[in-house]
Parts: C-alpha cells; structure tokens; sequence
C-alpha cells in the first residue's frame, strides 16, 4: 500500500496555522553576564544605582567653588586657597561645584591661581548623567549585544533574564549512523539535529540532541513522549514522508494531533506540523536541503513567536543567470552564488537536488520562487536573500567553467586574501557562455581548436570584438584514468565513463578518438556522462567503468592509475576591464605564487612554469 | 608634572603600524564539530568519503536494468521478474541501472509490471553526486556556518582545525570593583573587558579575562608578563592616559616597546600600541565608549590579520538632523540612532560624551567625521554603519521630544510587536521642531498654551496647515519632588533644581510662577538646568536640591515626596500618513492596551481613562 500525504497546505497556511495553533508562551533563565550576548531579554531591565553616583570630576584638575572664580583674568588672577586636586572621576567634595583642568591651574604652596572664571558645574558629571537608578536600561525582547553587556555591569546588573525557548531534536531513521563514523553502503551520517541544533542556537534557543532513534513505532513513540515531556517545541527529524517505515506523523496522533502532513515547498514538502500536550511538535524531511529550508521557513518563524529571532543579512536585487522553472502551487527556494560584477549583482542557481547538501555549503544566498509564479527567466532580476553579510557577498568572485581540483585550492589560497571564490562547474563551453553574457567574472577553460592551440579560437570566435585576457593557472596532463592501466588505444575493449557534451575534456576526446580513427559507437559506456574529473574516477574506482578521460591529480587523489594522453593549457578568460578588480588583482597575484606552485607540485599532473602569465587578446 | 602623551598619529597611520609590527600568525585549536559554528577554518577541509558511497535510489520503488524497459507502453506492458524493490536511500544492486518510481509499478506476485520504458540512470543518486571522496569541502579562513556544520558532518569530519587567536584581558585600575559589587562613591565596576570579551569572543577569539590590577607598578607589570605570556595579543584595559597612576605605557616600555601612545581618534585618544616579545599589547582607554571605539577601529583590524572577522551589518545612506563641529584632525566616531522615515534613513547624534555609556545601548548606528572635515551640518547625507541587523534597524521608531518614564514601558511593550522605539530626549519645544523637520516619526510633548489647552495650539502655529494626529499616551500629574512635602508656594524658601528651557515642565513651571506672582530670581538654583524629570528627582534625592518640577513617577522611583501642582496632557505628535505604517499602528494599539493601563497605574501619577484617543489637527 502506498500512503499518501493526509493534506497539503500551502506554506502561507501553514504559517496562519502555526500562529493559530500553540500559546507560544517562552519560559526565562536566568544566565550570568558572561553568556548573555546573542540571548534575549525577557523582561525589562532597569539600572540598579545611577552612574556616576555622585557628582564627579570629567578631568584632573582641581576642584573649586565657582563663584570663588569671578572676575578672575590674566590681569587679575584669583589664587584659592581651599580648592581641591581631583583626578578624573573623582567625588566632588560638598560645597564645591566645578573643576579647573590641571593645564589651567598655577599651583604654589598649597593655593592653586586661575586666570579664568569658571561656570557652575564646568567639568562636573553630575548624578546620574549616564543613567539615574531605576531607569530602563534595556526593554523586554532585546537581543543583548557586547555593548549592552559592558552598560549592564556598568549599572549593578550581574545576571539577567532571558528567554529560554527549550527545544528537542529526535534523530529517527534505521539508515543513520552518528557524526564520526563512516556509514557502511545505504547508510548515511545523522547531520540534521546537528545542523539545526547551531542554527536554532544561532536565534537564542536552548537545543537539546536525543540519539538517534531506529524505525520501530514505540521507539519512535517513547523518544517522541519524552522529548515533549523535556521541551517547549520538540522537532522529529525525518519519518516524515510516505514511507513504509515512516512512523512520525502516526507517533503524533497516537500521542496528540497533526495539524498538518504535507507542506507546498521544496525542498521539504514531506513536513509535519503537530502538536501533543499543547506543544509544537515538528516532523522534519530527511534531505538536508529539505530540512534546512523547513528550518528557515517553518521552525524560525515558529520561535520568532516566542520572542527569539535569527538576525538575518538582508536582500539584494540580483539579475538570475539561468531561466528556472517552478511548479505553480509551490513555493520553491532555490540556492544562489551571488556576487557583484561591476555594479550589478548576479545570481547563479545552485544544483537543486535535494540531496546536494555542499549546495548549502556553496550558496551565498537563496530566492524564493512564489506558489503563483511558474518559474523566472534567464535575465530577470530578482530579490535574493543572502546568507551571509553583506560585506562576505561582496568578497564573492564567480568563476563560471571547466573544474579542476587546483582550483579549490587556488580558492583555498585567495581565501587567505579576502576573495570568496565561488566555482561552478559548467564545463569549459558553459563558462565561454557565461563570460559572453557577463553571468560570471572568469571561466576557466581548456578547449583545443583543429590548429592544435586552446581557447584564444574559441573566444575570437564567440566573444568577437571583447577585451580578453586568459590567466594561465596551469598545464595540465589529461590521460586515461583506470585501475590497471589501460592506454587510449585500448579502450573499445573496456566500459568507458564519459563527460558531458561542452566540456573541454570531452572535446580533447573526441579529438583524439578521431585522431585514432576510433568510432565513438566502439565505446561501451560513450553515452554515460558525468560532469567532474572526480566522477570519472569515482565511477572507474567503485567498478562502475574500467576506464575514463580525466586530470593526473583526480587519479591520484583515488590511488588509481593514469596513462597521460595530452597536455593541454588550463587558462582563465576574463574581461580586462576587471584586471582592475582588488579581488581579481588577488587571483592573479596567487596564481603567480610559490604556493601555488608547490600546491600543484603536490598534487602532480602540472607544469608549473608557464603558470600566472597573463594572456592579451583583442577579438 | 603634567606627563603628556608621548606622540599622536592618526588612526591610518596607527593602522599601518600595526599592519607593519607583528607577525600575527594564528594558532590552531581543534573542535567537534558541535562547537565549530562561528569559528574560522584553518585549513581546507576535504570530505573524507563520497556521499552517496554508492549508487543509491532517489525514490521508493523498484531498481531495474534499464535495457529491459525498453519498449514498454500502456498498449505493451512489460513485467519484470528480477526487479528489486528499494526505498529511498537503498543501495542500487549491482547489475541494476535505474530505478522506477513506485507508482508507476503494479505489482502482481513478484513481478513488476511496467508501462514506460525508462532510461539509464533515472531516479539514482550516482556514487559521489553530492561530494566525492577527496573533495574539497571548505577552504581554509572560512566562517563555519550551520549549514557548513551538516555537511561536514554528513562527509566524515568529526572535528575541525580553527583558528585561535587567544586574546588576554587585564583589567587596571584601584577605582574598579567586580561587575556584580556596588561600587562606593569614586568607584566604578569594571565592565570594559567583559564587553571586550563578549565582542571579541563574536569574531571567534579566545578570551581570557584576568582579575582586576591595582594601580601598583610591580603588580600591573607582573599581570602583562603573565598576560604576554599566555595569549596571542593582550589588551590592558586603562591606565593608558597620562595621569599619575597610568602605569600601562611605563610597563610596557619596561617588557618590551611603546610603538604609539595615543591616536587622534574620538573617544579614544589615549590608547598605547606596544609590543612585547613580538606580540600585540594594547593599551586600552579607560571610559567605555573610548574603550569600544578602540575595539572596533584598532584591536578588531589588527586581529582580521590573523584571519578573525567581526561580521558586520552593512551600511547606509541617511540624512543626519544635528550639525556636529569635529576637530580637524582627529577621526571622530558619533552614535546614532536611525530610523527609515518614509523613504528615507535618518540618523538621529547620541550623546558624545564617552562616560555616556547608554549612548551605545541606545544606538543603532555611527558614523565617522573624517580626520580632514571640520564637521557635518544638519541634512546633509552621511554614510552610517548599522550596529543590528537591517531588519532590526528597520524597527525602529524615532520618538523625540518630552520624555517621561511610561515611554520607557512603552518601548518595552511594543518591542514584544517588533517595533524598536528610539526615545530621544529634546524636551517638548524640540520635538516639535523635529517633526517639523520630518526628524522623527512622533513627537512626545506637554505643552500648555496661554489658553489653557495643551499641544495643538503649538502644533496649529509650529507646523501650520500640516495634517498630524495627537496620541494621548497619558494624563499626568506634575508636582514639586522634594525630601519633605514641600509645597509650590514655599519654593521661594528652598535651592531648587530646573528643567531645561524649552520642556514642557520648565514653561509649566513659569505658568505657575506667574499665576502665583513669584519670581523665578527669587528662587535659588533656578537657572541650575537638568534634561529628565529622574535627574530632578535625583538632585533631590542627593541633596544638591531641595525641590525640583516633575513627573509622580519620578518621585515614587526614588522614594520622594510629591505634591501635585497641575495635570496635563502628555501627548504623541505625529502626520496622520504615518498612521499607515505597521510599526505606528503597533504603537497606537499598544497605549490603548489593557497592558499599558496597567502599567500607568503601578507607575503612578497617571489617569488613564483618557489615554489611547486620537485627536486629529488640520493646521
């Protein structure tokens, strides 16, 4: 039998419902000073003594009567005889009401001369000028910041209450192993608790992991009856969906209700919204992705109800680089790299799988494509969210193309230099597109032309009339990658892994299959694609082909063996106008470096002498 | 001897010293990964296996070789015997190459029966999808976020290499007392290195705070032995002016070398950059605001070279309502409150005294005067950087005018609806004004007119022909505040304490004296001038003063006599277009509220059957 959901809500519902459905009514702690910034004030806080105390001296100098002081003048200066030497903060003694700088004093024997008047109360910080005791520092609902910290102490405050929202994370799913251990096949780690748990904490909540829960129904149903028992909110993480072994929406009847089984967004449709002793009670997907997107727009929205808020980076306009389509009905969030070209932010979607949690990892910010709308169009320009701030989005340098795994180290090396390089990997043609169309600030690339030379043909040609330049980050030996050896001539024998249509590896291929006069229809496997160096080695490593076309260093990272075929130029293209960039100025300055060098040494499969030089060329 | 600071440079070049001084050079500490969020990665992190492992389903149904599918239609089914039925997450058999979604199988007994061909590879997740063994996850100097946290979960990694940069914290001074002790009169509570360590700890240093140091040369220079050498960078909070007990510089000078002692900033003028052993010892200054400029423009620029990064809240463009003169020369940092108005950003100066330390709980901005500008005039646009989040500056209320405890309150009940309300404290004359100028989104004012009305006849010749709404917050009764019950006949016999010119209590207050033909030069202290009704109170309260005009509640805070003179209208302004926006809608809902009449009661002073009404003007 297969189950289906009970009802799907749009999330607008879904949102009304969870304002509807629980009283949302946060408890307090009561926490030292010390670990009080990021939480949230549960009540009005008020000043314990006024600051100063009491009338103080603001300078060193001397304290004086100031009617004492009229008329005094460099022509009749005024000696006292009773004033006081008071340093900064001192008590201001009874009877006096002003201070003399100490620069403007001539001291003798016991007197002090001036040579000005002073008004009353000059230099005097009068009782309570910074705060009067019994004045509201902070309100109620404030998230405490470093600077209210210092204030608080300042003012007799040692511990304050803060809101103290408990909330439980049950890990469920015969499938999960715990962080740590490597999961045997059809396994997988438990990260979800773990990602949410630093995210909720992020808004101030007080999060409380449970182990790890196999699929059977009273298992489910006692972690599921403690966990409420334990907490203001307790979240389920997966058994979600329709599954035979998918227990959590029936655990939350049995013990209380579900208000809802089935939300219209994706990632995470399969979510559930319940409730037992009066207390949210939230079924989380089992996708990361899904997960993280029910956190975002269900859990925070449900706590921000108890007072605690996740401070967000706020939104940028941004023109989307590829046209996405959305189903009408749902409310979609797709995964962005965003970053500034010129004075244009531009947006490139992320793998919207589910599964692809380095998707996370990846994206600078997010969009939502609404219920109403069918998708968005290459060119628009559209609100994106970021995900981080400002300032790190607009460290974020697109480079759009051909992927090598120099390249995350060139990214790990820039990194040191304040540039956030995002590389998506397109294929040396995708990124081509992407310079002409301005969808990225450089694309790394190896396409061989009939005259034996790489990439400058192929950007005259498509790029005609732009001002280019290529970086060369390295040459590169491409080769046949297999467990045992096998050579370019002998692969009509053997299952072969390709790459995709576009990509300069698969193009020096069918090069050199025609060079050989091989037919591309000899090759088992010609058909099957996959888009990375590491793929091809992946599926030649796990038995899946015998042999695949690919870089040294993706050989080498799976201790396989690599049979050099070609090498070939791995160049940069990008506008020149952007050599002006601080960010691109970075990239090329790192290329040319001994750490790079010695990185790619390292790795193996490169020359490193013609590295960092700086290709012109004018279409 | 007056001691004088031995140089001042300004704040570029004290960035370039420190830029030019130390090595800085971060250590690296290891942490599960349940603690890594907010930390700095090291080094890149590489996933330590693929996920998935193998091919796995992408959905619940059954895996098949594709080649056996080929062909099926509605007309020409095609049952399969060895299919396999599998879950999401199962491992692919071997010999299997697709997967068909189980509501497209009708199962007989054992067999599958299907009514489409599929094509290789549908609905499997291939061996590496999300990331490949080897795979760079994340480089190194990267900010780990929640998100970053599952992923290295779900790829193998337990603990992460960060970065640690530990930060020492000595506290000197004889005038301090432990946050959490009542300091006597001339002392203070330390509160400067708890602040430090909450915003420092935000950047993902290790802080380490050391007990207070009395101001003795042997013990300060013992502490900043210990502290050099147990920390990365030290920060040694006073002592670093040029009085007779700053000590910090000469200690420094005795370890190691004062590269700088003072820097032409404000506040913070009297820092010390030294170096001991070849670490960073900062001298901090000894007033909280000086102390938090110091952090944010020195110690957090010198501790981003060792890869740490406060993220911050972006900036923007708002027009600022005060001229503020600056020093030629010196790099001037003002608080400020800003608020959207309409369109518009405006940006309301804070208090600049450094001892003012509520100026940074209430600010939500600041904004720097340049070393080369003499200052900014009032309308002119600046650039200010946001101390909270854009949604939270987004929140806030510009409430300017007459202050009166219950606005307090009322802060604190409308920030439980999101609504952030700034009280700026001019008087009533001064909120007029400010709405006049579209300063503010609401003017809190008791003005008494000749005619005996309050407010409006102001607002009809203030603001003439402009559409504004009155809000009564209260009616209030204002009194004398004494010791002893004293009367406002008997004022002429006793020192009195006065409002400033221009609030709504100082023309009460001559209202009076003309009604009752006493003249204020009969009245001893009448020209000694406070901005709060609490600091009246407290004037009071100390002795300073026997009488002072004010508010019920601010006699009842500080346990004085009160008895009553007149009652009056303390009242909102503000333009009725502003009734549209939810964050004023909030507000009028708020003072009608159960909640706020009950707080007007247990305050005191107020009649409340009149609050909450609207009064609507057209001038």
């Amino acid at each position: 039998m297969v189950r289906r959901y009970l009802s799907t809500i749009s999330l607008a519902e879904a949102l009304d419902l969870i304002g509807r459905s629980y009283a949302c009514v946060p408890g307090t702690a009561t926490v030292p000073l010390e670990e009080a910034a990021g939480r949230t004030t549960a009540a009005p806080i008020f000043a314990r003594f006024s600051v100063p105390g009491t009338h103080v001296s603001a300078m060193d100098g001397i304290a004086v009567r100031s009617e004492e002081t009229v008329g005094a003048s460099e022509q009749h200066p005024v000696t006292l005889s009773d004033a006081v030497r008071v340093n900064t903060g001192n008590v201001i003694p009874p009877g006096y009401d002003a201070v003399v700088m100490i620069e403007d004093v001539w001291m003798g024997d016991g007197t002090f001369t001036i040579r000005r008047p002073v008004s009353p109360w000059q230099h005097v910080r009068p009782v309570g000028e910074d705060i009067g005791e019994s004045e509201m520092i902070l309100p109620s609902r404030h998230r405490i910041r470093p600077h209210d910290i210092g204030a608080l102490a300042s003012y007799g405050v040692a511990d304050v209450a803060v809101l103290s929202v408990r909330v439980g994370l049950i890990p469920t799913g015969s499938e999960l192993v715990p962080p740590g251990e490597r999961p045997p096949p059809g396994k997988v780690v438990e990260s979800n608790t773990l990602m949410a748990a630093a995210l909720l904490r992020e808004a101030g909540a007080d999060c409380r992991r449970y182990p790890i829960t196999p699929d059977e129904y009273e298992l489910v149903r006692d972690a599921v009856r403690l966990g409420v028992a334990e907490n203001d909110v307790l979240l389920v993480s997966a058994g979600s969906s329709a599954g035979t072994r998918d227990f959590t929406a029936d655990v939350i009847r049995d013990l209380g209700e579900v208000l809802a089984h089935g939300v219209a967004i994706k990632p995470g449709k399969p979510v559930i919204i319940g409730r037992i002793d009066g207390k949210p009670v939230i079924g989380l997907p089992g996708y990361p992705l899904a997960a993280a997107t029910v956190l975002r727009e269900i859990v925070l929205p449900l706590l921000s109800r108890y007072g605690l808020v996740l401070p967000d980076f706020g939104s940028a306009a941004a023109r989307l680089t590829t046209t996405l389509h959305s189903e009408i009905g749902t409310d979609e969030f797709v995964l962005l790299s965003v970053g500034r070209i010129g004075d244009a932010w531009v947006a490139v979607p992320q793998s919207r799988g589910a599964g692809v949690q380095m998707s996370a990892v990846r994206a600078n910010a997010y969009m939502r494509i609404p219920a109403a709308s069918e998708g968005v169009e290459a060119g628009e320009i559209v609100t994106v969210r970021l995900r981080v701030p400002l300032d790190t989005a607009e460290e974020a340098l697109l480079v759009t193309g051909s992927h090598d795994p120099a390249l995350d180290r060139l990214a790990d090396l820039v990194r040191r230099r304040g540039v956030d390089l995002h590389s998506i990997h397109t294929g040396s043609m995708g990124g081509l597109l992407a310079l002409k169309r301005r969808d990225c600030h450089a694309a790394p690339m190896h396409l061989l032309a009939p005259d034996g030379t790489y990439n400058v043909p192929y950007l005259q040609r498509y790029l005609p009339g732009e001002d280019i330049v290529l970086l060369c980050i390295a040459e590169r030996q491409q080769g046949i990658i297999s467990r045992e050896g096998i050579t370019f001539g002998e692969l009509p024998d053997h299952t072969f892994i390709n790459r995709q249509k576009g990509s300069g590896t698969r193009m020096l291929l069918d090069h050199w299959l025609r060079k050989h006069g091989i037919a591309p229809s000899s090759i088992a496997g010609y058909d099957r694609e996959v888009t990375t160096h590491l793929a091809v080695a992946l599926a030649v490593k796990t038995g899946e082909a015998d042999a695949g076309m690919g870089v040294y260093s993706a050989a080498q990272a799976l201790g396989l063996s690599f049979v050099p075929v070609a090498t070939e130029r791995y160049e940069l293209a990008m506008h020149r106008a952007l050599l002006g960039d601080p960010r691109v100025s970075a990239l090329v300055e790192t290329v040319s470096s001994d750490a790079f060098r010695r990185i790619l040494r390292s790795l193996g499969g490169y020359e490193t002498d013609g590295t960092g030089g700086l290709r012109e060329l004018r279409g």
